[in-house]
């Protein structure tokens, strides 16, 4: 894979687009001033814009148009019901540390980055060319090259090497451990190898209340505040399934060394679905029709652990069809997640769908596919879908005893004909005295298949002889006058079930820094030695709609620019006021580097006749009409009604200034 | 004081509504399968509706119409910072413990509600009528008058203690401790005294990082995060004072017993505003006269500390001139809190403006007033809005060096003579070695009149003796031939100052809660047995703008109703269908108690001409024309453009189904 490109094919320049976001504010390390602390970021108001806007389009797109149930539930959560949850016992990544420097790393990241230097070298000693960034995952974000010796590698170990890291995801800490002593891993920074993996929990803790009794932890996902209102939300859906509820907020996660940027981030916004669907009946999804045709770029499960990373395109019906994705509702979430990357705008080279293999999967999950961004980093994850089948709810009603379940109504009733099993109360306690309980609760704990066998048994012998934990022998024999098994009939009006869930699961962040580096490119100067760099976000989710621009700050073009403004406002559009004496191109330049989709500009003839131009950012060509017709041209352009090539074709061409304002 | 009453004047039964909100889902106590975690609720879809309804509007109504520089800063927070802010040492509380059954108690909310339960006890033994809820502030949470005994108390004591409480928010923990002392103040739960109060810091802890070595809190308050990033908002902002920054999101404080639903939690969602001024020319502001008619409701600290509680109406001009309120700036910020507490829909009657008393403010605090709200427990605090000064940028500054300043290019130059210290350099390091940059320091840092002593001192002994703490004897000796200290010119062309900070700071919860109190009362039904509840949100305040009914669930009904919804939706107008079999007037009614505004019934006249009618929820009045037209009057209705009383002027009255759909 070679070096990342811009929308234009230009190589894209990492460090140099850093900067740009870091000096206009889009973002900035947290508590700087106190020399940091890695994974905190803070964003300034071009960030913040942008945040929400991306943010009230997944409102839309999600909420709004399927009728989800918003919820807003608290970051702080008691340990009990992250215990229950499995997040306690589970939510770990491996770390291992370098015992002479003591180095604290993150196993899978360190395996990772120890062959792709040895790969280097490699190539290095064979005389082959090496990009300069090679395809990795952002969260494998790599050291620099120290202790990388141009060392030539057997063709079997390249192979062996290149087979690891295609399933690098796929290793759990004994296996990463075995791969660090198999192939003698060693941290380049001192030259031994680490201490084996051991888990490291990711959630951060806390206690709650005054006499610290209470542990707690900040959430390390919103899903499970939806969960445990689980039954409140069907209710007040009226009790009609399937139906999804959704969630806004921040969750955290301790990562163990954070080193790229927004992308790997200890707290982090993020928004969940939970689509509550009925197991029965294949999850069916009744807006699939609508979808179907809608073609995805694909990476399954089977295609990795082959060693491989072969994209193919394909329509989610048929991939559904053919049992490539599960199921419809997964597909439809799939397919909608696609559509709003494409909204955002989104490069539709650079999205892939990626299936989890068995050992990555959260300890939730029974599927998972994530939606990847290609960026500069490599290819980072930044939605996931994953089937989460009835695992939550079922574990928190075990534990609390709530009806996390749904109840219908059937319409024919159904009669089931069973074995049952029927103890003679009176008798029985006498009989066994303090383990008749134990010996009552066995029996009635039996399957079909066991209780056939003790019928037969019964029948035969007269009695059983069963295995009760706790009572002496761990044995009980019971008799036939005791105990009876038959088959009886019962007829059930209620069926009832627990949901599984579908949930896909957004990384505001991730997404936010991925479109960014989709939209940037850079526009070669007038002068043509100075580039200037242009972020071409969509109308809708760029923070300024619109930058005014007087000629100059002179008093004159003021209740002009007020005017401008008004109307603005009125209509719904942001916009900021540029009256600073720089040339009205250097303003245009500074504000394409934040991605203000239009410019106004208040001249000498609006003063006559009130008209104004209208510029595109994207183009630098100019319209010319009267206030009112540009502004609503910005809002049909906003509102993603019209193009610019339609306003161009509605309204005069403007042609006068255009070097200037270039 | 008297009973609470609604807006129709009628007592505010506050279980009953709180019964209605748990219901309708507006809010929910976390975790409650789990039994709950005191301080933690989570919100349901009204409830977030109305959340994200009410921040649009503060969002527009600061941020946008005074151009506020947006920030989202981290909520996690390292250790040194707060440390640094004042917030390790001194955000708490005073808290007290029943050596008996370990009960905690907050040491001020105790002592209150120890005297209110004896002064009920002495009005009871004096025969007078004693209000079901007398006056009391929320955060005072009064337990069940358990232990509440008929006694007559001298009228000296019944002064005494009604002085103790209407300055109960300015007692420290000493002063607490003496009262519970001298008035023998006993937990009614056990009948002994509590132990002296012990401050306990209200920030959660926790520690980021896999090593555990950096010790961090949950922000108490959004304000750090602004304060750090001061020096890039200022460039950000092209170096131009004043100027404000704003942020809106959560914050923790793990209150030692919190039992007042919504109005004391442990996590909830701010809303600040960092305001940064000149403080030389008494922080006039530019936009003051746009405000200064505007009259407001105000509790001075003179009068509360002469326990008293009158309140005073006056413009705000006026309060200025008069130096009730500080400053103009100060001043703008409460005008304009007003304004935006009746956008809301709050109850202009149940709005005062509470300054604080000496012990009673933040320890950054040079002044602050409180807008108070008036809810069924008494005066609640939602809003702060507090003169920071330049306590937080300088103790920041000073802790790590960073310039968080002003430099101001002066247009004049300052020509400013004093006394400068001259160090021999070449001398100086050999004579005093180790000691020789201690004893430099402890020269440069002298203040103009030390100089002036030492100048002498040099000149008549020919030496100084200094202190300088780290050097053998804690002194130093400097002779005339290694120190000149004389005065000189030197010119300025720079002013350099730390701003000062107006901090209108926002709980949105709070907020949310009162509001419903405000807008809630309920209706007699038709058959006249059963009051029917109706929150009278505003309607740009509204959860849900429309509720759409068609007459049945029919078939024909059904493009009629999608046709609806698309013409809403295309207006961004949020709405709701209610299709069930319940009979027109009960779904109304129950989209009253959730506040939707208005209703649009579909029925057998739409099949034939496409007209549909329109209710009024607060009137159940009812007008009736085509979509389009209905469409574009709920429009204004929402936008604030129009009234009801206009709609009904313009549009057709319809009155067939009148009783059966109010």
């Amino acid at each position: 894979m070679s070096t990342t490109t811009d929308i234009k094919g230009q190589p894209l320049d990492r460090a140099f687009l850093d900067g740009l976001l870091r000096r206009r504010l889009f973002y900035t390390p947290s508590f700087e001033i106190y020399n940091g602390v890695s994974g905190l970021y803070d964003y300034g108001p071009p960030g913040c814009a942008l945040q929400a806007n991306i943010i009230d389009l997944w409102r839309k797109h999600f909420i709004l148009e399927e009728d989800m149930l918003e919820v807003d539930c608290t970051v702080l959560t008691p340990h009990e019901v992250l215990k229950t949850s499995g997040h306690v016992d589970k939510f770990a990544d491996w770390m291992c540390k370098d015992p002479k420097n003591g180095d604290i790393l993150r196993a899978d990241h360190f395996v990772e980055d120890v062959l792709e230097t040895r790969l280097r070298g490699d190539k290095e000693a064979r005389g082959e060319k090496i990009e300069e960034k090679e395809e990795s995952d952002a969260k494998k974000k790599k050291k620099k090259t120290k202790g990388q010796e141009a060392i030539k590698l057997d063709d079997e170990v390249v192979k062996e090497y290149e087979s690891i890291l295609a399933q690098i995801d796929n290793y759990n800490g004994e296996q990463l451990g075995e791969l660090i002593k198999k192939y003698d891993l060693r941290n380049p920074a001192t030259g031994v190898q680490p201490t084996p993996p051991v888990a490291f929990n990711l959630m951060f803790q806390t206690s709650i209340g005054p006499s610290s009794n209470l542990p707690g932890y900040l959430r390390p996902e919103t899903a499970q505040g939806q969960f445990l209102n689980f039954h409140k939300l069907l209710e007040f859906n009226t009790g009609q399934m399937p139906f999804a509820s959704a969630s806004i907020g921040k969750s955290y996660r301790n990562e163990i060394s954070p080193r790229a940027g927004l992308l790997r981030v200890r707290e982090f916004l993020m928004a969940e679905i939970e689509h509550f669907v009925d197991p029965e009946g294949h999850k069916k999804h009744h807006r699939f029709g609508e979808v179907e045709d809608i073609e995805l770029v694909l990476l399954d499960r089977e295609t990795q652990l082959s060693g491989q990373t072969t994209l193919r395109k394909i329509a989610i019906g048929k991939a559904v069809k053919d049992g490539l994705v599960d199921n419809e509702t997964l597909g439809y979430f799939l397919a909608r997640i696609h559509l709003f990357l494409k909204k955002l705008g989104i490069d539709q080279s650079k999205v892939r769908f990626r299936q989890h293999m068995a050992n990555e999967m959260a300890h939730y999950a029974t599927d998972c596919w994530d939606a990847e961004l290609l960026t500069s980093t490599g290819w980072v994850e930044c939605v996931g879908c994953a089937d989460r089948s009835a695992y939550d709810l079922s574990v928190h009603a075990k534990k609390t005893g709530a009806p996390l379940v749904v109840r219908e109504r059937l319409e024919t009733p159904k009669v089931i004909e069973e074995l049952q099993v029927e103890i003679e109360k009176k008798k029985f306690g006498p009989a066994f005295k303090k383990d008749a309980r134990a010996i009552e609760t066995a029996l009635l704990d039996t399957t079909q298949e066991q209780r056939e066998k003790l019928a037969k048994e019964l029948e035969e012998n007269g009695k059983v002889i069963l295995d009760v934990a706790g009572v002496a022998d761990g044995k009980a024999e019971v008799g036939k006058d005791l105990l009876k098994i038959e088959f009886r009939k019962r007829t059930e009006n209620v069926r009832e079930y627990t949901p599984n869930v579908i949930e896909p699961s957004f990384g505001i962040g991730r997404i936010l820094y991925s479109l960014i580096e989709h939209v940037y490119w850079s526009r070669a100067s007038d002068g043509g030695d100075e580039a200037r760099s242009v972020l071409s976000f969509p109308p809708a989710v760029a923070p300024t709609k619109v930058l005014v621009v007087p000629l100059s700050a002179k008093e004159e073009f003021r209740p002009l620019v007020r005017q401008v403004l008004q109307k603005l406002r009125a209509a719904g559009i942001s916009s900021r006021v540029d009256d600073s004496s720089a040339s009205i191109g250097k303003r245009y330049a500074r504000n394409d580097e934040l991605g203000t989709p239009f410019g106004i500009t208040v001249d000498f003839q609006t003063i006559k006749d009130g008209s104004v131009t209208l510029r595109d950012r994207d183009s630098t060509r100019q319209v010319r009409a009267d206030m009112d017709k540009i502004v609503s041209a910005i809002q049909t352009l906003v509102s993603d009604s019209k193009t610019w090539q339609d306003v161009e074709s509605e309204l005069p061409k403007f042609e006068t200034q255009e070097l200037e304002i270039r």
